[in-house]
């Protein structure tokens, strides 16, 4: 749908968020240019906020008030600073601690291998990796990537660089979600979850 | 998921669009706190582009550029001036526009009665009607309203409205699917609705 350069310009912006379609991103669009209760203010002023207030810490990547780096992850000394958990983006950290349970440090790597996308090792956070291993009390890395090839890469060029380093190497258990079931899993989350099976 | 205060308004803001959940609306804004592309500076300007540039137009209420008033629409001498097509919302005209097929002009209510949002007659542009049907040649009126209750109400009450007007009373056919709305129906629904429109 053709409409006026700059709703088209929002269309398009929309429709590149994950999940959200043409028709989404037109809908969306629609309901904002035709709001009278001020939505679309209120986003514009949310987003420039996001834009201005939030950036990412200078250590470990995460996401942080700009007027607080290193950010509140790395400066809070309750935290375990033997176990780092490296995730692929910032937004990883938050849904981690949004499960709770984890009270170790973390690491942004700010995106995985792919070559197709132009995300080299040199586009990856490794450098400052190798660096917190060598000036920080580290024991434990914690590979918390996705389950994807690009991300099985990511994790294996992990382990060949961190060969040297004496870090004991984990990743998060690989099995049946919570509230699903066998009939619900596919083949190869169930082969891991049965080779990895604890004791009850 | 608690995150940062502007990032939560975002998320709050996102999740009052239509079709978006609060999970959706988290994801989005994810994608644009950790974009490195630029994307939500592209959003921010494209949505401040939309605020600036884009206004309804003061005879007809369709969307339109802010130095463009009255709008394409009524300005367009090659439109069928006897013709009047009534819709909800702004962004319903552009819906209709998309389908192609139609000539005439457009009046657009801003809404449709809805008591319990407190959209009763006077929220209506219906002054506006009354006085267009008045100093305009239009000889039809097409009701291109929803199929829901509410929007049958309205259309209820402008065709008593219209009572005492020498105007012919018409609706797109039905065609949209009862429940639904003109924003949600295909480009080829709409058009044929709105070419075999009947008698109301």
């Amino acid at each position: 749908m053709k409409t006026f350069p700059p709703l088209d310009k929002a269309i398009l912006c929309f429709s590149k968020l994950p999940g959200i379609g043409r028709r989404s991103a037109e809908r969306m669009a629609m309901k904002l240019v035709g709001d009278q209760a001020g939505l679309l203010k209120d986003l514009i002023a949310a987003l420039q906020g996001v834009a201005e207030q939030i950036g990412c810490c200078s250590r470990c990547g995460a996401l942080t008030s700009r007027d607080q780096d290193p950010c509140r992850f790395c400066t809070d000394t309750t935290r375990d600073g033997a176990v780092l958990c490296v995730v692929e983006e910032p937004s990883d950290v938050l849904q981690i601690e949004n499960a709770g349970g984890y009270r170790g440090r973390y690491h942004v790597l700010m995106g995985k291998l792919s070559p197709m996308q132009g995300m080299g090792t040199d586009q990856l956070r490794l450098d400052a990796l190798a660096l917190r291993l060598k000036s920080e009390p580290i024991q434990e890395v914690i590979l918390a990537l996705n389950a994807d090839v690009e991300s099985e890469a990511t994790a294996n060029m992990i382990r060949d660089l961190l060969a040297g380093h004496a870090v004991k190497l984990t990743r998060p258990a690989m099995g049946i979600p919570a509230g699903s079931g066998i009939a619900y899993s596919d083949a190869v989350t169930l082969a891991r979850a049965i080779a990895s099976r604890q004791p009850f």
